[in-house]
């Protein structure tokens, strides 16, 4: 089954799984089994070698229908990403398989109560190779097997590899949150684990290890928001051409004609930025990491745009317990927060702006 | 205990009513004691008399809190107009003590499932006496003791009072919608209930009962997200002066204050477009309609601009389940929608323009 | 004549006095006569003694027909608050009786070459009695007969009144600007130019005399900006009853309603920002400066917006040469960048959250 | 010359283009003889056989120095276009070798007093031979050697060629608009001209010759405007990096970089759009109408939005009478009127999003 077909096959349950709080564990396997987890990762390791278009297409496919879908695939890319580019060759032939068959489920905890956007201030720290500190906001932390940690070592950052389900670690499953409500987020602490493993060495671990990680983030969720300002879009044509009042369909309101002529400006303009990243991955463009925050950035704002004109669109429908665009509405606010804010990818993006970016 | 004192005492729980989905019967009663429902009634039917000032206080206090507690106001009140001006002395003797006093919770049923912004297709029939259709999306419909409900008899619109709690009437809470959620929504049945008491002549029930409590109602919710606004604000300076990044609270970096300034400019037009309203209402202003429709359009666009800014200002904390940030924006998003949705207030406001509205 | 009236009468001129560079000298005569110029200083020194409120409403007068009229307003009123706050006896009964009955036009300069929004970085200098320096943007600066000039003295900022024509001084007036065309704009030289009159001590030139007039200057501005805004969107409605599109006025389409109420909206929000930044201003309020900031700054934003959409609405009559929409356009655009540009207010304004404004 | 060398030669000189009032006839000649003109006609017929891409490039790069030019090319690839499209084989021999040598300037002449957006409504006749009728806003109709008139003829629409400088026609140059002002705008006027030439059927000549024309039209405009939006935040970039503030360049401010953070985004999104539409074009896509009007309204409203930040950007420097900016600011406003205005592109891509456009 290719991604389209399956996100098809998921689309009417993305609902409960939103209300009940998480993918469950079958549909994380069939994901897996499918061939769609860290599938850029080289076929030796079990990957599918996929480029950038495909992984994006996917991302697209999953954020029509369900954030958490999508976020899977995006915390197994980012810790398949890291292992690849920073791991050492132990490190890849045990994890890599691992990863991509969906053997083990990866978290990514990188964000800490004193260090949202300021990673370098994390507190977690790996002395006499044991870590200890809490990480929180890990997406499918709930049910990991694993951990790509980043921690403060003799004042270096170093990023290192813990298995769940080990003592010392404790798991706190958050529920309630604004959006991605299946995406099995968790508080996870560190109580003196031993750690065995580290990617790259000792002062790598956030601008390289880390940075790697984000930027294959950001790159899925970009093109997860892009399917989710298309989906929102389809959603209120499907809505406002059923829906009469006056006597005839909503569709006929010019009004209503004008907000979706914006939708549609926003959700084209997201997926172009989105092309445009992944172009500039593909061929290896030193401003490709710059090319996935604009892209991010664009792609996020236009799916908060198009959710919000969406719900507003369907009405009482809009807001309903069981309403998609409302889901989206929720989802999108926070896709404006992860892997870099609004606030924070600007100042990069005048950053890029300023060296001639254009 | 004036509202500002009762606001702040129940500010902590606001977040567990949402969670929970209800704000707590002691707490209804609480609010009745105070004498905050249906406050503009005149003494001698119990209430207080208040000016549209008033009320307008009272309800960006409790806005600045709970959205669910100012909806609590604003359907009561709303009932209550409707009864004042266009019920019998006998409606008025028996209906308004009971509203001022709480000893009655009112519901206000006027939305269907064919019928939206678009009242007038109306198809719960009063015939033969008997009340039969069902209505969406009743604030407080789930502990409420009377409906005025919205019908159609012999061709015409007719506005009824209906007692819940009678053989026939259904109620079918509603739960897990976008926002408001502690707000006792429910979807009321009526399946050929006795109804005793029309108000109004037939023919009056659409544009003068609804018409006079739909007036009240967005009054109150333009109040209600001037107070949801500024209080989105002042969460966010809270935050952002405690917050450190980068060795520096996230209050002296530039483009944050730049944030902060122009959600500022937000909260203060939602304010005065909100008092201009409320001083058109207090001189009898022919155009205080169009001018409450011009405060609640202002003002609930402003608060969903204010609350999503301050979503992201709080990083993810303000995503987190407890955020009140968080829950002000879910709430801002129904208040664009509910008591007319901007592009129908866009419309009705156009043609104030074209008529000389300035 | 009251100001509405005076207004009134050379609504039909103000594209000329745009296309010709300058508002005739007859013009501002009749301005002065009128009693319009620094009607706000006290009567003892020729004014009117006028309120806050009244100059607002003169300039709101004005700024719905000509910028540059407002502009003699505001710079002629900037100059005499500074005098009558900051100039001793002497000063003050030389100066105010001058500039009330017109007798003096004067020009307000403090922008240098390298010193725009940075006016601590001013090289004009005054060194043993003698100025020199070049001063650019004054309006009305053409034709003014005394410049209260900003420029420093042995390190510090010292504000002085000039006459012009005089040796030494030399005036460049600017023509073909963005907009503004009408208030004679010009650029000012000081070639060694004996100065006798300083206004208060060294060192108040910058924050309190400057200050002063600048903050007097915004609240004009503001005013002027809500008329602005407001003779936009009357200008638009006009224009759309009449326009005859597809065999129906432009009017009775639902789209073109809609942006008429989007209007609306700024133009009512615009006028209660400066109402109450004068509301401020009347009843001594210590936070007053920063509520100019606040109404000076939404005011432009909505002239610009409202602007903006006026001339779409106009179509190709919004483009033509006699378009007063189009000319408003441009002025919109210049007071989004004088007397602190957006970005220099939104710093300003973010403060003012941070210490408690709301 | 390549046209980027060209653009760049001319660079200097757009400001004073725009006070003369025209682009120099030399300057005509020199785009003709360097074969910019209607260079996507075939080899045949003179042109250069350029594809959409090619054309695409040459209007970004006019665009970013002088509008007027690329009005030029413009205007003349519209007729160009309609000549191939629907001239017989003798039309298109004599026209499009002398259009695409630049030995006649072509002028489009469809607007009219009663119908701008609304075509149909035409008033000028071609009656036994005959035209007569008033056409507005003719781009480079002051020196254009002959016009494609929208007449109407027996009650259906038609499109004739007619030479300028013989008896009867009288041209009106326009001087003073908001934009374009060296794009030798004028009124055009026919009193009784003999026409030989009708292209295409009657019938024909608004949907079909016209439709082609402003198709062509909105394409090149389109890629004008990404030109446009580029420059604006290159000459920002150039001052913020320039002008210092505080001691430091304004480029280090944190709320200059987000501002350009956001032009940016801006900027690549109208590339991006222009660069979709420009591929549904190539590939024959039936859609390629739709696309065109999505990329011209995207990148309009780019121009429009990073015109007006750069302005404000620059201080003064912004509104200054040889400012680039400010002149690109008026013309981003005229391009949001022309060849459909935003409010009639939302109409015609809401509908594109109802038959599936996303």
């Amino acid at each position: 089954m290719d991604h389209g077909a399956f996100a098809e096959s998921v689309r009417a349950d993305a609902g409960d799984w939103d209300r009940s709080g998480g993918v469950p564990a079958e549909v994380v396997r069939a994901v897996a089994e499918a061939g769609f987890l860290a599938a850029d990762v080289p076929v030796r390791y079990g990957g599918r070698g996929w480029s950038p278009t495909e992984v994006g297409r996917l991302c697209e496919d999953f954020g029509g229908v369900c954030s958490a879908l999508r976020a899977l695939v995006t915390v197994q890319g980012m810790v398949a990403a890291a292992v690849l580019r920073w791991g050492d060759a132990e490190q890849r032939d045990r994890w890599l398989p691992a990863l991509t068959s969906g053997g083990v489920v990866a978290g990514f905890a990188a964000t800490e109560a004193g260090a949202g956007s300021d990673l370098a201030a994390v507190s977690t720290s790996l002395d006499g190779g044991l870590l200890r500190g809490r990480k929180l906001w890990v997406t499918f932390g709930a049910v990991a097997d694993v951990f790509l940690v980043l921690a403060s070592s003799a004042g270096r950052p170093v990023a290192v590899l813990v298995e769940a389900g080990q003592p010392g670690v404790s798991v706190e499953p958050v529920s309630g949150q604004l959006g991605l409500r299946a995406a099995w987020i968790a508080h996870v602490g560190f109580d003196g684990v031993p750690v065995a493993e580290v990617l790259a060495p000792p002062g790598f671990g956030l601008s390289h290890v880390v940075g790697t990680a984000l930027d294959h983030g950001r790159f899925t969720v970009a093109w997860g928001c892009a399917g989710m300002a298309a989906a929102c879009l389809e959603r209120a044509v499907e809505h406002v051409k059923t829906r009469v009042q006056g006597g005839v369909p909503l569709s006929s309101h010019p009004a209503v004609r004008a907000v979706l002529g914006r939708c549609l400006v926003e959700v084209r303009a997201a997926r172009r930025l989105c092309a445009h990243a992944t172009a500039s991955r593909e061929r290896g463009d030193p401003e490709a990491l710059a090319e996935t925050v604009l892209a991010k950035y664009g792609a996020a704002r236009a799916a908060s745009v198009v959710a919000e004109h969406a719900v507003r669109l369907h009405g009482a429908a809009g807001i309903a317990p069981d309403s998609a665009v409302g889901r989206f509405h929720r989802d999108a606010a926070v896709m404006r927060v992860i892997e870099g804010a609004d606030e924070v990818a600007e100042q990069h993006l005048g950053g890029y702006a300023l060296r001639g970016g254009s």
